[in-house]
C-alpha cells in the first residue's frame, strides 16, 4: 500500500513522498524500509532522529524537527492503532463445525460462525453469524454468543450467560461460574444457589484466565465497550459501565457497581456493595473500601523503600495516632507559655 | 408450592396465607407474584413497604412493620438459601461416559458417574458413585474423587490428587500442580520434586481458576467444608482448617497453616511458614508476615485518598522513624523547661 | 541403592554405614527406615535427635550433634534435592500421538514427541524431540516447542510464540494471549493489534493458571532459567533476566524489564515502562513504582495488626503531611524560645 493510500484511509494529513511503499508497522528504533513508525511518547523523541522507518505518525508540534515522510495527527496513538490495523494481515476466516467438536442437537450454530476442534457446545447454546470458536472451548446450555464475537481457546461459558456482539475473550477465560455466597449455619456454610446470570455487552474485550462469576439471584452486567485485562476476578452482580478499563489482576467484590469510562490500575481491590462514579482513574493496587462519588484520580498504599528502611518507617506506622496525640499535647502546652 | 408447605420444609414460623403458591425467589425490589423475598440486610428494608413479593423472610423484629405473608426466621439469609434450594429446579441428573471422553483401561468409574464429552481420565483413578464431571477436564493417575463430588469444565486434576465427598469445583481449577520449590545452585535454580499430594475434604467448594500446588514431601491439606473463591493461590503445604472461607484472588505461600472456621478477604497475602489460629478474620488486601495466636480481626494497608493529597502524606511514610525521634526530642526538650 | 551409591552420585561425604539402603525421600519428622532426610533449615533442628530416618543430609556443623548415618554438604537442601531427584520415580515416557489429538496436516512432529488425548495443534507448529504435551493443550500457528520441554494439561500457547529446551509448564497457562493495548478514541477505546510474540527460554518453569501477553510490536520475552510461579500475570513486552523467580500471584505491567537472578516476592505489583536492575530481591505484596537501580532489598505496605488498633492509625495517615508541618512548626517555635 502506498503512504498516500494509507493516508486517505486514516484521515491523516501526509508531508512528504505519497508514493512511498508502506507493508507493516514497526517502533522508531527498529524499524526500516516499508515500514511505518509513530512518536506518541515524548520519551521516544530521542530516537526520531535516528530512526530508518519511511514514514512517522507523528503530531503537528513535531513535524518541523522530522525531515521524513510523515502523517500528521492530533491523536498519533490511535493513528498508528488503525495503520497496524490496516496493516496487519486479517486471520484467515474459516466456518464450520470441526468434526471433533460435539454439538448438542438442540444447540443452534450460524453456518457463518467456526466451531474449532474438541468444543463442546451444550443443548439450546445460540451461536450467531460469524462467531469464532477456538479449540477446547465449552459452551454451557441455552448461552447465546452474538455475531461476530470471538473465543480463544480453552475457555468456560457456563450455562444461561449472554454474550454480546464482537466480544473478544482470550483463553482460559471463565463466565458464569456460581458467586461465592454462603450462609452461616452453627460454624459451617450452606450454599445459596446463585441463580442470576452474566450479561456481557458489544465490544468487550476479556483478557486471559480472567474470571466472571454469574449473580445470586440478578445478574452480573459488564457494559459496551469495557475492556478487562488478564487474572481479573469479578464477583457476583458486580455491574461494570460502558468503556470502562481495568488492568490485569484486580479484584471487585459483590455487588460493586463501576461507572463508566474508569480506568482501574493493576492489582487494585474493590471491596463488596461501593459505588464508583464515572470517569473515576485507580492507581495500581490500591484498596478501595469506600463508595467514591466523584471523578477523580485515588490511590492508597506506601511508597517502595529499600527493605531496612522500610521496616524502620512501618515499625512507626503502628504508633501513628499515639503520635498525633503527643504532637497535639505539645501544641497545647506551647500556646499556654 | 403453597407457602405452608414452604414454611414446613424450612422449619420457619408462617405469618399469613399458607395457601399462597410460591414458585421462585427473588430481591425484594425485583420480586412479583409467586415469589417470595427476604430482609437480611438492614440496608434493604427501605424496599419492605413497596415490594411485591408474595412472601418475604424476615426477622421477628421486622415482623410487625411488614402487612403481607411472611416467613419468620432468626437467620433470614440461610432461611432464604435453604427456600432458594428447594425451589431451584435439580440440575437434570446424568449418567455414563460420553463417547468423546477419553478413559484409560484401569480407570475405575461408577456406572452412577457421568463423565462429560473430551474428558481424559488417566489409569488408576477412581470416579465413585453420584460424580459428574464436566467437559474437558483432566484427571491424573490414580486420582481419587469421592461420592457425589462435581466438577465444572476445563478443570485440571494432577496425579494423585483425593478429593473428598460433595465437593464443588467450578471451571479453570488446577489443583495438584507442582509446588514452587527450587534450591540455589550457584546462581541458577535446581528443581526440588515436588512428591507431595493434595487431599481436599468433604464439601469443600473451590472457585474458578483457582490453584493448590501439591506438596513438597508431606500434603497439602483443605479440610472439610472449607470455601475458596476464584483465583486463589493455595502453595505447597499448606493446611486450611475446616469451615474456613477464603475470598477472591489471595494467595497464601508454601507450608502455612490456617486455622478452623476463618474468614480471610479478597486479594489477602499470607506469607509461607506461618500459624493463623482458629476464627480469624483478615479484611481484604491486608499481608499478613507474622504467626496469628488469637482470634480477632487483622488488617494492614493505608485508606483511599485523592491521589494528590495521598502522595503529599505517602512521601511523608518515609519520615515516620525521624519523625518519631523528633517528637521525642521535642517532649524531652519541654520537659526540661 | 545403598547411602555409599548415593554419596557418590550426589558427590556428597559419607559419614556412617555405606551398604545401607535408601529407597526413598522424607522429612526429619515422618522419615522411616529407607528413607534419607535432610536439615537445611535450623528450625527443624529439633526433630534431629528423634528422627528414624537412615540417614540424613546436613552440614559439617550439625555433623557431631547427629549420630546416624549422614551425607555431609555445604547446601544440604540442593544435596537433598538432587537425592530427591535421582530416588524419585522417572515418569513413565511415552511416545506418539493419541488418536484423538487433532493435529493439522503442516504440523510437524517429531517421532520422539509425545501428544496427548484430545489436544490441538495449529498448522505450522514444530514439536520437537522429546517433547511431552499433556491432555487438552491447545497449540497455535508456527508456535515452536524446543526438546525436552513438557506442558501439562489444558494450557493455551497462542500463535507464534517460541518456547525453549527443557521448559516445564503446569496447567492452565496461556502464553501469548494479546496485550491490553487500547488506544482512546472520543471516550471510547480502539484495540492496537499486538503483533509481537513471546519467546521462553531454556529451563524456565512457568507455575499453574500463569499467562504471559505476547509484545504489541517487539516480544515479550522469558529468558533461560527463570521460574515462574502460579496465577502471575505478565503483560506484552516485559523482558525478565535469566535465572530471576517469581512468587505467586505476581503483576507485572506491559514494557517493564527485570533484571538477572531477582527474587520477588508473591502478590508483588510493578508498574509498567521501569527497569528492575539485576539482583534485586522485593518483599510480598510490594508495590513498585519506580526504577529500581541497585541490587537490595525492596519493601512497601504497612505491617498487620488489630482491626481497631489498625484502623486510628490508618485514619492518621490521611494526617501525616499536617503532623510533618506541625511537627517542623514545634520545632522552630520552640528554637527562638
Amino acid at each position: 500500500m502506498s503512504l498516500g493510500e494509507l493516508a486517505g484511509q486514516l484521515d491523516a494529513e501526509l508531508v512528504g513522498d505519497a508514493s512511498c511503499s508502506i507493508t507493516a508497522v514497526a517502533t522508531l528504533q527498529s524499524a526500516g524500509p516499508g515500514q511505518i513508525s509513530f512518536l506518541a511518547n515524548s520519551r521516544y523523541r530521542c530516537y526520531l532522529a535516528s530512526t530508518e522507518a519511511s514514514a512517522v505518525i507523528l503530531r503537528a508540534e513535531d513535524r518541523d524537527t522530522y525531515l521524513g515522510n510523515a502523517l500528521v495527527s492530533s491523536n498519533p496513538y490511535l493513528t498508528y492503532a488503525r495503520a497496524a490495523t490496516v496493516l496487519s494481515p486479517a486471520a484467515r476466516s474459516v466456518t464450520g463445525i470441526h468434526p471433533s467438536a460435539v454439538i448438542e442437537a438442540t444447540a443452534t450454530i450460524d453456518p457463518s460462525a467456526a466451531i474449532a476442534a474438541n468444543c463442546y457446545i451444550a443443548a439450546d447454546a445460540s451461536i450467531e453469524p460469524g462467531v469464532q470458536i477456538g479449540p477446547g472451548c465449552v459452551i454451557g446450555k441455552g448461552v447465546c454468543i452474538a455475531a461476530d464475537s470471538r473465543l480463544a481457546a480453552n475457555i468456560s461459558i457456563a450455562d444461561g450467560v449472554e454474550i454480546g456482539q464482537r466480544v473478544l475473550i482470550h483463553p482460559g477465560v471463565v463466565i458464569g461460574s456460581d458467586g461465592f455466597g454462603f450462609a452461616s449455619d452453627q460454624g459451617q456454610w450452606f450454599k445459596v444457589p446463585q441463580l442470576g446470570s452474566v450479561i456481557i455487552g458489544d465490544d468487550v474485550e476479556i483478557g486471559a484466565n480472567t474470571t466472571i462469576d454469574r449473580g445470586a439471584l440478578e445478574n452480573t452486567v459488564i457494559e459496551e465497550g469495557v475492556k478487562l485485562d488478564n487474572q481479573l476476578q469479578i464477583a457476583h452482580n458486580v455491574h461494570i459501565g460502558a468503556h470502562t478499563a481495568i488492568a490485569g489482576a484486580t479484584a471487585i467484590a459483590g455487588s460493586t457497581t463501576i461507572g463508566k469510562r474508569c480506568q482501574i490500575g493493576g492489582a487494585v481491590g474493590i471491596v463488596g456493595h461501593l459505588t464508583v462514579a464515572d470517569d473515576v482513574h485507580i492507581t495500581a493496587m490500591s484498596l478501595v473500601t469506600g463508595n467514591i462519588k466523584q471523578s477523580g484520580v485515588y490511590s492508597s498504599g506506601t511508597p517502595l523503600a529499600g527493605n531496612r528502611e522500610w521496616r524502620k518507617n512501618a515499625a512507626r506506622f503502628g504508633q501513628l495516632d499515639s503520635m498525633a496525640r503527643r504532637l497535639k499535647a505539645l501544641e497545647i502546652q506551647l500556646k499556654k507559655k
